[in-house]
Formats: structure tokens, sequence, C-alpha cells
């Protein structure tokens, strides 16, 4: 399968178990299941879902496990949007094409929806439909709670945000901030797979390898579209960083330098990936798409 | 030992547990880290961390461990103060006799601190520290998830939000209200001891009925405190559900009918706790103390 055949195909299964998983039937506070579902499915890339479905195919881990897995990520991504976006953070009105959630709805239950959505995350991790090893299932929690929380995904927000303020273009500083604001969760999603393949230690630190240079190009390839697209291509707002006065890495590298070093990084992700031959082609593709991307 | 000093000892513990688990020195993004022991290390009473620590102790499980699952509830606790009182929500400035954290901070760092605070908790019950069995951890996870999440917490938070709006006096649906937004997280401290403990059924089914007697008990005591008290005794504002004309269980019940209702609450409380004889002696204490404290 290509890689944007097993991309869509992932991205339907992922949208029907979201739906199933915020369930507003069984809802007892329907406004804010509402509103978590406004945000988590919105038809995304998926690409944290992929990652996830990926790693487990070549490791050998199930696929609807799997998707369990890349479900919670989606819920802590757009939970992290949805907080991103709020008046205090970003203000952002425009996300995936549609008004942001606390445009939508308000900003108290956009605040909500985001908590939800967090802590739906762990509830889908934790449970035993995730893996009939409960060590597994809690190495899942804990790993996915170190990418997401103060000293990962909220940490890195929390260096953008005093990044944005002191104008700051240090290069190293850059690039720390990004392994935590995006590099975690991509790590995450490739290990994830290996802790649910019950992986050995070398396949988990290869897949953490491949997601840190996959992470780091994704950054490269999203200022790069930040300066080279209109809102209505990416369905959100743009040159948001440059109005924010936010040291890029076009400003670092230029726009060539840029998309050279995006092309570097994805060939060293994929390099890593030869011990696995043919199987780990589709990840290769997506290394590839992830510095090609248009959106 | 007598309930005062058990629960002073146990907020004495928890106070070390989070100073440790909320390092510093470790962290990658110090001033979310520093936002979150703001507000995770503000001496509260503690009473879920304490109730934790009993049932724990009566049912046979760990103190250390339970401790740390004591932990763990007050961060989610302290997360659901922080994005409470930000001005999207209930807009408080004080909190505990001080500034509210985005007072001391600003919007954004309490934000992400509340995000951080969030996804610590499930951090610490997962850890191997919590328990040695993957099972357990696992099910720590799920049923603190269950609690805090659109289906529990989040979702009470909801739906005072929108009683709050529509001038509900509807005794059934205030107490709908409040089985989500308080009950779920003291049902979770009562049985989180039993899950730790690998109790049976019966034992759980005790402590999570005993729990929602005195998590009701609890909020009446809560409304009777709001209209008694100055904003001095209770360190923060007073009389905020008369002038937002939410319905509080004095409206249904009279002054003295409410704190009728809590003291009945408490009894039937108390007499759950029959089978574990002289054992549960601190616990009924805890149960008295609910609708008699003075904030």
């Amino acid at each position: 399968m290509t890689f944007q055949a097993a991309l869509k195909n992932t991205a339907n299964e992922i949208e029907v178990m979201l739906d199933g998983l915020l369930s507003l039937e069984t809802s007892r506070a329907p406004r804010v299941t509402e509103a978590m579902r406004y945000s988590a499915l919105a038809q995304g890339k998926r690409l944290r879902p992929f990652f996830v479905s990926e790693s487990a195919r070549i490791l050998g881990a199930d696929r609807q496990q799997a998707l369990r897995v890349g479900a919670a990520l989606e819920c802590i991504h757009c939970y992290s949007l949805v907080h991103d976006d709020l008046p205090a953070m970003d203000d952002d009105d425009l996300r995936r094409g549609k008004p942001t959630c606390h445009i939508a709805y308000d900003e108290a239950t956009a605040i909500l929806a985001g908590d939800g959505l967090l802590t739906v995350a762990f509830e889908i991790v934790a449970d035993p439909a995730t893996h009939k090893d409960g060590a597994v299932r809690a190495e899942l929690a804990l790993e996915l709670a170190r990418a997401s929380g103060h000293n990962g995904m909220v940490g890195g927000q929390m260096l953008d945000l005093a990044a944005e303020q002191k104008h700051s273009h240090d290069l190293d500083e850059i690039i720390a901030i990004q392994s935590l604001k995006t590099g975690a969760l991509f790590r995450f999603s490739l290990e994830g797979g290996a802790i649910l393949a019950q992986a050995g230690a070398d396949d988990r630190a290869t897949m953490r390898t491949f997601a840190d240079k996959i992470g780091l190009a994704f950054q490269i390839a999203d200022d790069i579209l930040d300066v080279e697209s209109s809102p209505e291509q990416l369905g959100k707002a743009t040159q948001k960083d440059a109005d924010a006065g936010k040291a890029t890495f076009i400003d670092l590298f230029g726009l060539d330098g840029a998309r050279q070093k995006a092309g570097t990084l994805a060939d060293e992700a994929c390099d890593l990936l030869a011990a696995y031959g043919d199987k780990a082609d589709t990840l290769r593709e997506a290394a590839r798409f992830i510095v090609e991307r248009k959106n």
C-alpha cells in the first residue's frame, strides 16, 4: 500500500474510533462532549496515529490496539490545539478551515473540552482493550504523560511563549523547544508501537531516533509553509510567527537552507530503518511527505 | 491517632512528595513547573490524599503507594482549581488566601500549569513506584481518568456553568452535577486505596458508597460556608454562587435543613463502615469534620 493510501486508511479508521470513544449517547455532559467531538473529529491528517500504526505493523503489534493508542495521541494533539488557540495563548480564530473551539462554543467550554480530551487520552490507553498486559497499558500511560506533560509538550509550549517575548534567535534553543513542543509526541507515536509490540531496547531506540529526525523536519517544513502558503491552503492563519517576532528556521537557515536541512533529516531518518527492509517503505515515504507537504 | 493529627500528617507527607515530584531542578521549562508548584504546594487540607491513605490503611495497602495516588489526586484537584479560577470560567483572584495562578503568573501560564498538573497525575500513578503490578497501575490510571474526565469532574464543571446560566433549582439536577463535579474525585480517592489493596468488589462498593455520601455532604457544607463565612476565613471569595444566580442546597433546604441533611449523610456514611470496626474510626471522624468544618 502506498503512503497516501495508508495515511488515508488510518485517518478513516481513527475517525470511526474517535466517534465511538467520544460518544454523545453515553455523555453525562453533552455540551463538553460536543465541543470535544468538534475539535477531535475535524479530519486532520492523523499523522501521529499513522506513525503508531506503522511502528506497530513493522514490529508486529496488533493494528486495532495501535489505532487505540493513535486515537489517544490524537486526543492529546487536539487538546493542545484547542488550548493553544485560546485568546490568552495564540488567539487564533481559524483551525483546519473551521472556527476554533472557543469561537464555535465559548472560552470556558474550550478550556473544558481541552481538559476532557487530555483526560480521555489516558482513559483510552489504560483500558484493557488497548492491551491484555497491564504493564504494557501502564507503560503507555506513563510514556504518554511524560511526552505530553511539563517536561514534554506542555513545557515546549511554555518555552515557545517565552521565546516569542524575548525574540530569541539561538539555534540550539529553538531546536530544544521544538524537540519538546512537537518532538515529544512524535517520539511517543513511534515508540508507542514498539511498546505495544513489547519490542526490545534497540527497536525502541531506533523508533525514537527516527521520530526525532522527522519531528525536527516537520517543524522546519511548518516554518516553510508558514511563509509560503496562504491561509486558504493551510486552513489556519499564516505568518503568525513572523508577526509575533518569533525566530523560525527560515531566519536561521534561509528558505533554501531550511529546505535542504529538512531534506537531509528525512534522508537520515530513512537510513535508520535499514534493518526493517521493505516493511518500512511506507514509513520512509512518510518521512519524504513531511518535508514536501503543502499543508 | 486522631483525625486532625492524621490529616495533618498526610498533608505534610503530600507536601514533601509533591515537592519531589514537581522538581524544579530537573524541569525542562522552569516557568510552568514553578506555576504548577505555586498551585499544588499551596497547603490545602489534602482531604483527597487523606481518603486514599485511610482507605489503603483499612484495606491493607502500602502507605507510600497510597500517598503517591494521593499526590496524583491532588494534582488533578489543583489543576481543576487553576482552570476554574480563569477569567473565562469563575474569574477568581483569590485562592487559599493567595493570588490565583493567572494573577500570580498570567493566563497562558495558568492554562499550561493546569494542563501540566493534569498530565503529571497520570505520570505519577502509571509509574512502577506506585505499584509493582502493572494491572493495578493501569486500573488506577483508568479510574482516575474516568473520575476526572468529561463524564466525571470536567463534565460536572460544564453542567455547573450551564446551570448557572439557566438558574436551575431542580434538586435532582443539582445533586447530579455535584456527583460529577466533586463526587467523582471523592469516589476515586476512596476506591483508589481499595484498588491498591487489590480488594474485592464488596470493599470497593462500600468505599464508593461512603464517598458518595460524604461527597454530597461536603458540597452541602460548602454551600453553608459560602453564605456564613467571610473571604478572610475561607481564603477565597464568598457568596459567589448567590451572586451568579446559581441554585445552592441552601435554596432547596434552607440553612437549618441543609445542616440537618449534611449531618444525616455523615451518619449514613459512618454506618457503612461497620465491618471495619475501630480501624475506620479516623474515617468516621473525617465524615464528621466534613460537615462541621469552618473553611
